[in-house]
């Protein structure tokens, strides 16, 4: 029982030698990642399409380069099951002053740290957890009667009372609801009801916008779909209206800063029902609190659908076509073919590359909010990270996504579809060993390398032209000559092209093998340094005064 | 008072713009590094270089990718003070989520990590320290009077009583001995006494050795400086002399299983005298306990040889003559031009490049057991990982390392001198971003790429043909092309060369270019896959067969 995991990341240590011995004898893929902090974002990456991941560091060293990767997985909510390859039992009881430990006998320092970003079960808390390997044990003979048996993953049925009293609740209030709203947040798929979310959607018809960190949850050719909601830094009179709402349904949300646009999403309690993973949230209450009752609300969620009464559906307003953004082809009719690629209208350009299938990675920095304005086909998956924002971990995000989208393909679990992944310059600089991990295992991508010239999301926010924003200037196309790809191999083709303007931009995207996205294909996308998505720009104005501030009143 | 740190290594992060805005004007240039992790591994090279070292990194995400390095600078005794720019008071005090949590309101988890592996006072107890900088303490008001007191770093005189106990002990044992012993390790330099080191060598002139991580501490032109002793591991002879030592004075011993080559190089108790920090241990027994007595090793140092009597040293045998290696040139002379280059010879035919004044970096694996072989002109120092042995350090170290290297020149604290760097192939591949910190900050130095096709310390611990302990391989004389070197600037010029035999090293070796260590230098030298110096194949075999085992009596 693997859950789906045919594909072990991570890197040796004289540590874990002996257990990854055993890793294509039990045909499983060893990825062989450069350097531990990719190989545990490429988990991350690879989790978030397959629903769960392994990863395998060596003790102390291996696992610390690793932490920062597991803390986001942990934020989050990603299960990946790290295992550690730590010495030998007798060792560690004995306190022997080995290599790769601080020399004070102490063997559960990097355990004690891991305890604080993992948690104790994996699938049914969606997080990572730590497993501990020692050398000796690889080869004790252990029974393997509980590896016939499967895995109970399934939570037990709610208490019928308390769920009962939640869906009434929550009924009544969709019925009676006068000006409905349902944000979807990104935490739904962590909680494995996407499903649910979309047929909450379909069902109520009522109008429905994303969180960022949700982008992708809800199909968007949903005709009741809006947007992202950007609170105040977005659309203002979309905001105006959401904040009119006396009913805001969100499905697993994730409130941080960023996610929510310094909090400007986040409805009143009162007029918010919060669907976690374990809890329901009503009126700013626990609803299941009082009996002390753990609910599970995938479970509930399907049974409130099958209890929703359409015809009792309150006569909302639509007010869609208010808000939409104007159609693609007209915003973009007017661009210039020697204008300079600015990132207002980047981001809707991008959206025409997209089909059914594609698995789309924004960075952290200007791709994380412009991908917001992506209109997406339907079954695409967008990956982002909305409370961690370690930038560099898209690249391996995107590492280990292509390695599961290529196994789901050949499963039948996924639609052909393509990598695409948009990648900051100096986000790149931080895990540029990730193309090493994917030219390897030889993973079909496409990577957009906004070239702005340093951190530009740290320019929005302080020190616009201050040197230390300034990053070294790599020569980006060639990475795939640095780090070894094939020179003419028809099995696995490299393109790498550059784009200064729009006209050079429609070039680059014309072509047929970039279109395919079979191979390794690396693009270049010139802009300039000061430039940001609007919201972006907002946003970071927000955080640039909230931290020159010295209280939290804006939090 | 900033002991002489003119550098700041570090990432910028949002929680520490405000900071970074005060580095320029105080005179401070900053480095800039691509990622967390290689500007930490820097702060660890710069600050064994110049003594102290300064790292500024992000909260959460940025100290999480960082903590790897601060861990080795524990283990290793290294002076970096790491400040870590985070959210302002009230939010914290709030718990509000904002990004780079872990969403759970808890800022304090990354600081507890930390706690773990930082000290309180980072050069008394030569350790990395930890300091908290929120972003609204950035422009606040503090009074600068304690800045105008030089800071108080000596350490109170030493109780006259115990130190006068000890010392009148040690010399008793020096006079009385019949086959003496030195054992020169790493922590001399740590614990600020490597010129008392220097000075007992010659006073005494016992015969004396260095463990590996103390190679270079001692002047090697000593005449009763025998070498590296790799303990069962090394010189058959030279061990079975050592073990018959009736007195072995060993000076800031680091006592991992690396270094003391699985503890063979370990005297027994009785015939041992520790010098550490704060303390000696003389037969095993703590000497200044009994009266709960710290002992400012360096200062009793000092008065120890003040008071040593010459001419009651003992006339003890010279060892020397019988140990030493045979001088390189006879040893090479055989080499054949189109022979494959062996690590056998590779290491003692390197010697013969280093000048005094040079700085030389041994990578862990090939090139760490490599360069105890070296015969090093006086005045060079050599960087090695003797219990953290992460992989990867080396690159980032000799940034840090080049960057000081070049001040101290400047402030003409050090003799002009060369960076010459022994790095893995497998160990590049993880701090590759390395180059680019050095190419963007101009710095000059000669990297050897030893190319043997993975990772071959692996390799020699466990599955010498296994996949896992492939790599991708990389075109590394790339490096300087992707990472944005200038392409012809006389001010920084570039040279890459490769080697596969002898003849092509001699004729790399010949190139003035390179000989001057100007600019940046990259030479890739191809060595078999299986091959590594005779002692890390015995170290190996040992790890390997301790690994297997199932208690720790080898330890």
């Amino acid at each position: 029982m693997t859950f789906g995991v045919r594909s072990v990341h991570g890197v040796p240590s004289d540590y874990n030698l002996q257990a990854l011995d055993y890793i294509k004898p039990s045909g499983l893929h060893w990825v062989g990642n450069a350097n531990e902090l990719n190989a545990g974002y490429a988990a991350d990456g690879y989790a978030r399409i397959k629903g769960v991941s392994a990863l395998v560091t060596g003790f102390g060293v291996g696992e610390l380069s690793a932490i920062n990767a597991i803390g986001g997985a942990y934020s989050e909510r990603v299960p990946v099951v790290h295992i550690v390859g730590t010495p030998l039992r007798a060792a560690q009881e004995a306190g022997v002053c080995v290599h790769h430990t601080l020399g004070d006998g102490n063997y559960r320092v990097f355990a004690e740290m891991y305890e604080k970003v993992t948690v104790a079960e994996c699938i049914l808390k969606s997080g990572p957890v730590y497993i501990e390997l020692p050398t000796d044990m690889v080869t004790v003979q252990v029974s393997g009667d509980e590896l016939s048996r499967p895995m109970d993953i399934e939570v037990p049925a709610n208490d019928p009372e308390t769920e009962e009293a939640i869906i009434t609740q929550v009924l009544e209030r969709i019925y009676a609801a006068k000006r409905p709203h349902i944000i979807v947040d990104g935490f739904s798929s962590s909680y494995g009801y996407r499903q649910e979310a979309n047929e909450l959607v379909r069902a109520t018809r009522f109008p429905t916008s994303a969180a960022i960190f949700g982008k992708s949850v809800i199909d968007e050719q949903n005709s009741n779909f809006i947007g992202v909601y950007s609170g105040v830094f977005g659309n203002q009179s979309f905001h105006a209206w959401a904040q009119s709402c006396d009913l805001v349904l969100r499905l697993g949300p994730l409130d941080s800063d960023t996610n929510t646009y310094g909090f400007t999403t986040v409805p009143d309690p009162e007029v918010r029902i919060d669907f976690h993973g374990h809890s329901v949230d009503i009126g700013g209450i626990n609803a299941g609190l009082e009996k002390n009752n753990k609910i599970h609300v995938k479970s509930l969620l399907q049974k409130l659908l099958r209890r929703l009464d359409q015809s009792r559906l309150p006569q909302h307003e639509n007010p869609l076509s208010q808000f939409k953004s104007p159609k693609m082809a007209v915003t973009l009719s007017s661009l210039e073919q020697d204008g300079l690629i600015t990132q207002d209208l980047f981001w809707k350009r991008m959206s025409s590359f997209f089909r059914p299938g594609d698995i789309i990675l924004t960075e952290t920095g200007t791709a994380y909010t412009g991908g917001g304005e992506f209109e997406l086909p339907t079954n695409t998956t967008l990956i982002n990270s909305s409370i961690w924002l370690s930038i560099g971990y898209m690249l391996g995000a995107c590492c280990g996504s292509a390695l599961a989208l290529r196994e789901m393909v050949s499963e039948y679990l996924r639609p052909e579809g393509r990598i695409i992944c948009f990648e900051g310059d100096g986000s790149l600089q931080m895990t540029a060993q990730a193309i090493s991990d994917m030219i390897r295992n030889r993973l079909d991508v496409v990577i957009f390398v906004i070239n702005n010239d340093g951190y530009t999301i740290e320019r929005l926010i302080h020190g616009m032209t201050e040197s230390y924003n300034d990053i070294q200037p790599w020569r980006y196309l060639e990475a795939p000559n640095y780090f070894g790809a094939p020179r003419d191999d028809p099995q696995y083709p490299v393109t790498t092209s550059q784009a200064s303007n729009w006209g050079e931009l429609e070039k680059v995207m014309s072509n047929e093998k970039l279109q395919s996205g079979k191979g390794f294909n690396i693009v270049e996308i010139m802009m300039p340094r000061e430039d940001g998505p609007e919201t972006l720009k907002n946003l970071a104005a927000y955080v640039a005064k909230r931290n020159r501030s010295t209280n939290s009143s804006m939090a």
